[in-house]
């Protein structure tokens, strides 16, 4: 079968490959469609770093090193169940949860699988991808998804991400919530603060980013944190209390204090991004003054139901976050090249094998 | 009257001031003990700092300028009660929750009025102190300790800010707990804790501290952080699954490292000390990575009655923390000279006026 190989920086190869085979206890699926994640970014731009294997390293769950089948943001029709496989039947559409864990550690022990100390993706980290003709997936990571649109399906894996951060925030129904940045984590985690009941103030300098988050509804008020005072515009949104919580989906040093300036008394700052440099806290006047907390979280567990009942139910509509589709055949292109080059335009690339 | 007055850095003079007349709503107490605090040992050795008022400035609410009444942990005998109020009872013994409020300002509408944007504190910022013969208060700060001898119920100040501390970080019982400091709030803290059904590790460099931490009963194990290895010591009392949660309150960056090194998964680092220079963190692998949070909180609201309760209940046992009684004509020698030269040995420091 046709599967895209990831071989390191800038290196991947649609390649024949041997087609996974049944097992008991898992499902095969037909892959629709793929999300191009920023992780996939840093992978083909920047090279393999863990959770992904090198050429000599393997990774400890999956055995496997590279070349890996790529693809972890997928949607797919059930082809085959192996034995003793219940509730998923022969042509559902359904998702991957797309992880591996070693299931003992003290993390996996607690229910908190997101934080196993040998965690790997499917399709970063080994054990075949969505960007491949077919996947055998063990029954736990696999997700019907009823009725709901196979383009729409590749984005509950993000959607989860945002499920998770937005639960580890604590954040209420009836509360006002501000999001700093408006790329496809930010507006997800926008959309599920709507779903749950919130008013939602997105921050973001991007114009384009800007109407994404009006024109899809995720965001009652948007500002530009550059041109505009954000503290102002949020002191006047909320008649003078703040916001209850705050989402940091920048990852930078700026949007951390922009965010703890705009939080009221006993406000709580979620960082959903990953920070690549140290960040410096006046802990007495950012935090212990005002009873704020701080919390930050990755990945999901036991999350993907919660993701796929916002968007059956409606609560969550993932088709404007959808900006293009395109084929393996182009992923470098229309895919790497392009997500980099019109990030302020591209929310969710799309990419099916044909 | 008599009643110790601070006029500045390193300037209290006992004096004869008016005595406060009772006005309706209020109770007339006669002060009994005061512990000193660490704001007290800052005013009387560095000067006043907000929210003490200046020579020329007045606090907002207390509309007084210096001298000021020195005194804000005590407890008290009641001596008169005025028109309309109820519950109190003259030869009541009490504690005095010692705030000064604005009541409209956005915090107090939340209920949280220890964040208050006007936030002053008697005992510091005016409206008399518990350094005095008589003090007349508001009946909403005045709370009846039943039989709980008045020299405990001079710590019930700062057991409210443990209580307070603790409850914001969302302590369950049955969790771990590690506590790095073990001066007077971090005793209260492992104490509440231990109420509370936790089991506490008490790091702390100072031996004659960690004594007492397990003499009082307040630790289950004590540890030198810096001639034993902490995050070894925590693995193994946890069985490798990290600490749920953790206390700074020695308010240093090194602490803070520590204890989210031996937070497990999922794990909330409270601060109850003040940070008086900037904390850097490594917010993916502190936080992120593990999904945890890291609060703080400062002061009191609604804990005063919770605080009592503890005492009362026998769940907390004040006494061991009570380290020496003195007369307000010895307060700068025995009090605020000797918690400075012999901090390791002193915990609480009473004061009475005779």
């Amino acid at each position: 079968m046709k599967a895209a190989m990831y071989y390191g920086k800038e290196d991947i190869r649609i390649e024949d490959i041997a087609e996974p085979q049944i097992r008991p206890g898992t499902v095969k699926i037909a892959p629709a469609f793929n999300g191009i994640c920023g992780s996939d970014l840093h992978l083909f731009h920047d090279g393999p770093i863990p959770p992904a294997p090198s050429s000599d390293e393997a990774h400890p769950i999956s055995g496997e090193t590279l070349p890996v089948v790529l693809g972890h943001e997928f949607s797919g029709t059930v082809e085959e169940v192996g034995e003793g496989v219940e509730g998923v039947s022969v042509g559902d559409s359904v998702v991957v949860e797309p992880l591996m864990v070693d299931g003992t550690c003290p993390a996996c022990r607690k229910g908190k699988y997101n934080l196993c100390e040998k965690m790997g993706f499917i399709g970063i980290s080994g054990l075949g991808g969505g960007l491949s003709e077919h996947i055998v997936v063990e029954q736990r990571w696999v997700h019907p998804v009823g009725d709901m649109p196979l383009d729409q399906a590749a984005l509950i894996e993000p959607l989860a991400v945002a499920v998770h951060a937005v639960k580890h925030s604590g954040a209420e129904s009836g509360g006002i919530a501000v999001v700093g940045g408006a790329g496809p984590i930010g507006l997800l985690v926008a959309a599920v603060l709507k779903a749950k009941g919130l008013s939602t103030i997105v921050s973001e300098v991007s114009h384009a980013r800007r109407e994404k988050a009006l024109s899809s509804g995720v965001a009652d008020i948007v500002v530009d944190p550059v041109n505009e005072d954000l503290a102002a515009a949020v002191r006047e949104y909320t008649a003078g209390a703040g916001a209850d919580v705050a989402f940091d989906a920048a990852g930078v040093q700026v949007v951390v204090n922009q965010l703890l300036e705009v939080l009221g008394a006993g406000g709580r700052l979620e960082v959903v991004a990953i920070h690549t440099k140290p960040v410096e806290l006046d802990l007495a006047a950012q935090l212990t003054m005002q009873d704020r907390s701080l919390g930050s979280s990755v990945g999901y567990a036991h999350d993907h139901a919660d993701a796929i009942e916002l968007v059956r139910s409606g609560k969550v509509d993932l088709a404007p976050f959808i900006t293009s589709k395109i084929v393996v055949a182009d992923i470098i292109e229309q895919g790497f090249h392009r997500l980099i080059e019109n990030k302020e335009e591209e929310v969710k690339v799309l990419v099916s094998m044909a």
